[in-house]
């Protein structure tokens, strides 16, 4: 189909089948889109697109941020409470922030420790991790890393780390509400009844 | 959610939502993975989009083409057919292209006349078709206008313009290859009954 399309569209094309979810159909279909729009959209999702090379992060929890200290880690609040989340990544970090009920700092680890793919506690944000446990004055830690090998070694890891002065938790595993249990795979099942609780 | 994001991030979903099916989950996930690309992905997905602001159109059918005379127009096999098949955008003339079954000239309207939207027949394509039909020595035309009621009028504005001389055919109307009676409207059905054929 491509070889219908000038040289521009089918480049287009090739770079939109990156994204999640989108295959050629649907890469076509956005081009198409995008080619009808007025050339004040087109520049504007272009140089949009541009600025994301621009894009700060907060020097303290790594998330994608406008100020130097993002809106977060500047709440006195969430500063006093004592408490930090560690997640892997922004989105996760965005998740964790609309469900509402965490009400203390937050930490993007930038991933989890892969030795296949040769990501160590350097390649994330552990030394940092350190530090702003010891300087914010953290008691609790609760380690919100996706159930997975690597997830599980890096909690792991993690725990080890901050040693026994620090009280370390890992987000709950089990079944998710609307879940059913005809459809949920052995493991999450296994880990939700290991996880029972008293009524 | 909007509020957590940095402005550029916003920006880039709010851009990003008006492409079709594309909700701000969607755009979001689009977003965050751009992200995440190398500095040359995004910048050649910035260009890219730019450059849909210089695509070239065929002096002859209207599709998108890198030559000015696209390689059908100027392919001698439909020259010499005879035939022309009159289609809405670039989308539709991509479906017929991609069938396979036809194999004359093609035609983009660029639109169906529309009195309440005000396209009239100066802002489609016409008299581009009467000129190329005389031009090219077309006996036959096959308009493969999509069905609804601009499409019908359009397709009767055409065949009363095009006069007796020519042959004037509209693409069939029925039920689709695979479609079920049972899902099916009944403006379909009713033309499927119409469009009967004997065996």
């Amino acid at each position: 189909m491509q070889k219908l399309l000038p040289h521009s569209i089918s480049q287009l094309i090739n770079l939109l089948t990156s994204l999640p979810g989108v295959g050629e159909k649907t890469a076509l279909r956005y081009a198409l889109q995008m080619s009808r729009w007025t050339p004040e959209q087109i520049l504007s999702l272009s140089e949009s697109i541009k600025a994301l090379l621009d894009l700060q992060k907060c020097d303290e929890c790594g998330a994608y941020s406008d100020q130097a200290i993002c809106i977060y880690c500047s709440d006195p609040v969430r500063q006093k409470s004592g408490h930090l989340c560690v997640v892997e990544s922004f989105s996760d970090y965005l998740a964790i922030l609309k469900s509402g009920e965490f009400r203390g700092l937050l930490h993007i680890l930038g991933g989890v420790l892969n030795p296949l793919l040769g990501i160590g506690p350097q390649q994330l944000t552990i030394d940092k991790l350190l530090s702003r446990i010891k300087s914010r004055g953290i008691q609790e830690v609760v380690l919100a890393l996706n159930p997975s090998v690597e997830g599980d070694i890096t909690s792991t890891y993690i725990r080890e780390l901050l040693g026994l002065q620090i009280k370390v938790e890992r987000i709950g595993l089990g079944i998710p509400m609307g879940g059913s249990l005809e459809y949920l795979d052995a493991l999450t099942i296994g880990k939700a009844l290991e996880n029972r609780k008293s009524l």
